[in-house]
C-alpha cells in the first residue's frame, strides 16, 4: 500500500466500542477535510488503506501527532462533546494522515493494533 | 441537530474494537463522497454528528441500507479486504447520509447505540 491513514485511540478511557467507532469516524473524516486533496485522491484511488492503533494517553497522543506535524503530515485531534461516556472536551483519538505509507508508519511504525 | 450520519455495524461478526473502528471509518468517509456535497456541508458545519448503531447481521444491515436508498439517502456498503479477522468479501457495516435528521431517523430510529 502506498497511501495510509491512522487513527490513534486512547486506551485509557475504555471506551465501549461504539462509541471508539463513532470517534474514530470523526478522526477519519475531518483528517480528510485537512489533508491535500491530491493524497486524498490517490488514498481512496489505492481503497482507502486506515489502521487504527493504541496510544497510552493523552500526552502520548499528542507526541505522536507533533511528529505527524513535523513531517508535514495532516492531523486532527477528537474531543468528545462528552453527553454520555466521558466529561465534555475529553480528547479521544486523533486522525494522522491521509498521506504516504512511508511518511505514517514512521509516526506510527510501532504502534499497535487497537 | 439537524443533520446526521448513522453507521450499522454487524453484531454477529463480533469484531474486535479496533478493526469495527476502522470499518466504521471507511463506511464513514465512503458515504461523505457519496453524499450531496451541500449536505455534507452543512453536517460539517454542525458538528458531524453521527451515531454508531446495531444490526443483527447481513441481512438486516441489507433491509436498512435499501430503506434510506428508498428515501433517497447516500449509503455506503463496506467489505472487509479480509486479511486478518473476517473472510474476505465479508460485509461488516454500512454507512447512512449524511442527511437530515428527520430523514436519517426515519430509516435507524429504532436500532440500538452498538
Amino acid at each position: 500500500m502506498e497511501y495510509k491513514q491512522a487513527i490513534l485511540v486512547r486506551q485509557d478511557l475504555k471506551l465501549p466500542a461504539g462509541k471508539m467507532a463513532a470517534q474514530a469516524a470523526h478522526a477519519s473524516v475531518e483528517c480528510i477535510f485537512r489533508a491535500d486533496k491530491s493524497l486524498v485522491k490517490a488514498w481512496r484511488a489505492e481503497g482507502m488503506g486506515k489502521i487504527v492503533v493504541k496510544v497510552a494517553d493523552e500526552k502520548e497522543l499528542y507526541s505522536y501527532v507533533q511528529q505527524a506535524k513535523d513531517l508535514g503530515i495532516a492531523t486532527a485531534v477528537i474531543t468528545d462533546a462528552g453527553h454520555t461516556v466521558v466529561e465534555p472536551g475529553t480528547v479521544t483519538c486523533a486522525g494522522i494522515g491521509p498521506d504516504t505509507a512511508e511518511k505514517v508508519d514512521k509516526v506510527i511504525g510501532k504502534l499497535k493494533l487497537a
